[in-house]
């Protein structure tokens, strides 16, 4: 039934508008396999710029404002001009709307500083058919541990190192996630420099541990986790308590239950951490996707 | 006298070749405002990727084969397609030749994963006209020193930190130019966690110490500096002695002079750390910067 769905591509035209910044912006429809970056883009020259992945149910964005505002912190963290909320949310439905709605899709914002010198951004957005992560939902992954290299402190010593900005440049974490193919493993977490959990390179960690839900702290240099936010309000109103904590690779490897979560995998369990085989819940990792799924907002 | 030139831009075609992987590639011209990246190219959704960029005086690419080889152990650090030494050297002769010579020019070399998941990767030589760099060489810049929150035996236990490869995701790399600029600075030298001198953003420090030129030792995760190495060959034909050590801020401070050394801007003099007056030898600076000048390879 998915067979017919092509991506969309919509570039963004006017991205500093022409007077209050919002009302100049527009999105404008594209062929997907068009060429949209120049090579003097510091985009593509120096991975200078930010993204965002939306999943998209049943043609339903989900916790789209939650992503955009964290579009909006990168940019800050970049010193990119403001991406203007309404203009990319109208951007987002315009893509959605453009397909025929299908189960799973996800929709990509890109938004780079544009054309060395220039001080004009580049962005666009692309909607393309999500792949099925069924057996990774319901048998789970296996993860290595990997050294990050930065201290859990980088964030509030260093802000020029960008932790905690969706950046570009992600070259790091594709080489992290080759390292865990050439151990045999599915996926990474990596550790601070002074040993405790990060994230994973495309993914936030949430253990279920003493019958509580917790994740590491964002303050810690980690991408603050708009999956996770969501599984922590279901998990919420079912009565269970959450909190972010410093956690250790002791707190992983002693948790009920553990899972990479992101937008368009969703929650993915733990099933053997650096060889070592893992619990995880099958029924409740069931239920926190049917809980993702069903999101309104 | 140089107002004639524009930029160039040529193309890689057929970038995995048609049998040993050297018979088939090439360059074609294209518009050098021409958009070359797709929204799906690897390049520019994860800066993963590599570069050089290589400086042209009166038509001549120095150091050009040095450039060359860290080009493709950049690739290989990456675990991407080796880029064929020859047919790169083709395409920077083929961009000089196409335009008129000048004083100082410079060419930059990109060579991308390619669109996700299909293994071609992306590849382009973009020429263009050398800023006039002549203040930062005779009356010298002002750095400060950033932290780069690596410890400097990152390289040897953590590869996939791709530290030491020369690599399209440089935000952090922009991010510290812009924390320099507003700290009133020009530029900037990254100091390891452990309080190690490792290099700028997009250069390499060398110091006059005791007589002596010195620079960090590569093993601390830093780039092997091109204009460094021909710096170290000028320096013994003039009879110095060279070394590769590991410096700390109070060697930087001590130094007789200090340089911050790339490709196009040359030998930049350091005349103030962290808003402390530094010495420099201006008649010594103008003798590298004359020796990388007259460079016949």
């Amino acid at each position: 039934m998915q067979n017919e769905f092509s991506p969309a591509l919509l570039v963004l035209r006017d991205p500093l508008g022409s007077g209050s910044g919002e009302s100049g912006s527009r999105f404008d429809a594209a062929d997907p396999d068009a060429l949209v970056v120049s090579a003097l883009d510091l985009g593509v020259t120096r991975g200078d710029g930010i993204f965002e992945t939306i999943t998209v149910v049943n043609g339903m964005p989900q916790a789209l404002d939650a992503h955009l505002h964290r579009f909006a912190r990168s940019a800050g963290m970049l010193d990119l001009p403001t991406p203007a909320h309404e203009t990319w949310k109208k951007g987002v439905f315009a893509a959605v709307d453009s397909r025929p709605t299908v189960d799973e899709a996800f929709v990509k914002l890109v938004y780079t500083r544009g054309i060395e010198g220039s001080g004009i951004p580049t962005g666009w957005v692309y909607l393309q058919q999500s792949p099925d992560f069924t057996a990774e939902r319901t048998e789970g992954i296996s993860v290595v541990l990997l050294d990050r290299g930065y201290s859990s402190s980088v964030q509030r010593t260093s802000p020029w190192l960008l932790q905690g900005a969706k950046t570009l440049s992600y070259a790091i974490n594709k080489a992290a996630a080759r390292e865990a193919q050439r151990r045999g493993a599915d996926d990474v977490i990596f550790v601070s420099s002074d040993g405790y959990l990060l994230e994973g390179p495309t993914a936030t960690i949430v253990l279920k541990l003493d019958d509580r839900f917790v994740t590491p702290r964002t303050e810690s240099g980690i991408l603050p986790g708009t999956t996770q936010q969501s599984i922590f309000e279901i998990a919420a109103v079912n009565g269970y308590r959450t909190a972010y904590e410093m956690l250790t690779p002791a707190d992983l490897r002693r948790a009920e239950s553990s899972w990479l979560v992101s937008s368009v995998r969703n929650a993915a369990p733990i099933r053997e951490i650096d060889g070592e085989a893992r619990p995880f819940d099958a029924g409740l990792t069931e239920a926190i996707n049917a809980g993702l799924a069903a999101r309104t907002i």
